[in-house]
């Protein structure tokens, strides 16, 4: 199986995620024997590049997943609540980047650095979690190995790019008509970006957005421990890409800054960027186009007794998001896991 | 004495800060006899508009202050260091926005919604708290009062004009050259201040910055409870004015979101804006040149029992700098509290 090469389907190619799922796929030498990138009737008529070629983008429909070994989606939710069962039963593994399918008890949400044999139950979709949690979970999970994790209060300074490329381009519109002197309207956002700090996600009946509750629920599905409490504020910031987290937590055992610097030294998808003396903590610009969840800033508290601060940034697009995705199907072609003997759908 | 008028000067007259504590001082009808605009040998030659005059700076020197009976300051704290023994040895009263003076004992710290009767013992200089720290004490003071504030976890996002003028037009230009597709080469910041988020305040030896110790030790003084045990992480984000706080606090009788607002609605200083569902929250572009501090998305937290979270912006020049100290000349006049009987310079 690992020498065989495997036709890709891409749904919502023409997006942001869907993008950089692409790109990566190349980076990655990703073995593809046939690329189908897959969007709305919007996207009609345009094309895509993959090693060099400009392949024209299909539409979605009844036999878009036709011969497909591997279905990427990164659509929204209603996209893969209703063609993702379309693709399985074509033959195809999911990799679903919405949040269609991250809360169901069959299918596994999957971090591969934290939870990587989640796939090996996957019944033909599998979910990629939401980036804010991603970037966090990889960094969270060394600790609470060591110490055990109690609480997480984490404070999000979050991306526009995680609402969608057009968001990007509004950020732009935005900050050009503030530095211009003119009114910047908003469309997609319910107040301008440019220059600003607000919400933009849908409220819970608890007062807590959408963004902030995944990162709970998220959080204990991934680290298959509901013993951690982890509450956030996700905040958007304009910021094209990279998220960062302002992240305080505390432990069940004693364990110092040096020692979590240590074990994230050496824990797979994380890069300590931490020396405040010589300007080393990240910043989403920095973080931009790479593939690391980054944290700095690690401290002791001083506030409590077995209480830790960090700063975690992370692409949002890449390890947040198509990086993610890529690493599951890397893992379902590793481990020869792509015909599962039983399926979510008959 | 609440007849009379006063000779007010205001040093670092042509800043960020001074340039609103000389507008604050007109819009709030502040019985101004005579106004002296004080800064360096930088801004020599320069003139400030007040009340429809143009009025020549002085440059700072040991005769500025002859004559002043309150003097604000805002020049830095190595200014505040040297002149404000000066202008107290000269009769003035220095209300002093540097933090050359908050911890030092007898000076009193002063944000007058939550401790103005701290005036009263005065000896010449008034402290006025860091920006971040004044928006946050008077949304606190209520809930302490009320269900006493053990712990309070609080993460920043907060505007450049926190640091200077020219620091904002270092974000301007920073934003215009990213937007072009030029370099964005930091000058004031440690790092581009575009479509970023960083840290620019020294480091303390226990990896905390001085703006986050500062938010550490003036809450207790000003609160006069050293018992709150609070914590944070203060980072700047690319906003030119207000700064927002993600504040999640635990308190040692359980209030609930729905007495919080209740008690807040009455706070002086403070302003619920709180409808999620009806697009309320405050943002910075909001705050902005308004005098309150905003408190929104108030909810009880399901991660522990006497927990809550809430969001709070202010015009980090106003409230957070010079309105509370206007504030604090009002409260010296309608007192009567301008010639103290003990100085701290003889």
């Amino acid at each position: 199986m690992a020498n065989s090469a495997f036709t890709v389907a891409v749904a919502g190619a023409t997006g942001a995620v869907g993008g950089e799922m692409i790109k990566v796929l190349r980076q990655r030498n990703f073995p593809v024997k046939a690329l189908k990138p897959i969007a709305s009737e919007r996207s009609r008529g345009k094309t895509v590049s993959f090693g060099g070629n400009e392949i024209p983008v299909e539409v979605m429909g009844p036999e878009a997943f036709k011969g497909v070994d591997i279905a990427l989606f990164s659509a929204g939710g209603g996209t893969s609540r209703e063609w993702a069962p379309v693709a399985v039963r074509a033959g195809a593994v999911v990799i679903d980047n919405s949040s269609a399918w991250r809360r169901d008890p069959e299918v596994p949400l999957v971090v591969p650095e934290v939870n990587g044999d989640a796939i090996l139950r996957h019944r033909g979709i599998i979910a990629n979690p939401n980036c804010s949690t991603i970037q966090l979970v990889v960094v969270l999970k060394p600790i609470h190995d060591a110490a055990r994790i109690k609480r997480v209060i984490v404070s999000t300074y979050q991306a526009v790019s995680g609402k969608s490329g057009r968001a990007m381009a509004e950020l732009a519109d935005s900050s050009r008509a503030i530095l211009e002197g003119r009114e910047a309207k908003p469309v997609l956002f319910p107040k301008p970006m440019g220059f600003n700090v607000s919400f933009d996600w849908p409220f819970e009946n608890n007062g807590f957005t959408e963004e902030e509750m995944k990162m709970t629920r998220e959080t204990v599905k991934i680290m298959e421990d509901d013993s951690i409490k982890l509450t956030a504020t996700t905040a958007r910031v304009p910021v094209f890409r990279g998220h960062a987290e302002s992240v305080w937590l505390e432990t069940a055992a004693k364990i110092s800054a040096d020692k979590v610097r240590e074990l994230l030294r050496k824990a797979p998808g994380v890069e300590v960027l931490d020396d405040p003396a010589a300007g080393a903590w990240p910043t989403p610009r920095e973080a931009e186009g790479k593939d690391a969840s980054y944290v700095g800033r690690i401290r002791d508290d001083f506030s409590a007794p077995n209480a830790l601060w960090m700063w975690v940034v992370s692409d949002n697009l890449l390890k947040g998001a198509a990086l993610n995705a890529v690493q599951i199907a890397e893992i379902l072609v590793e481990r020869d896991l792509l015909r599962p003997a039983q399926l979510l759908f008959t």
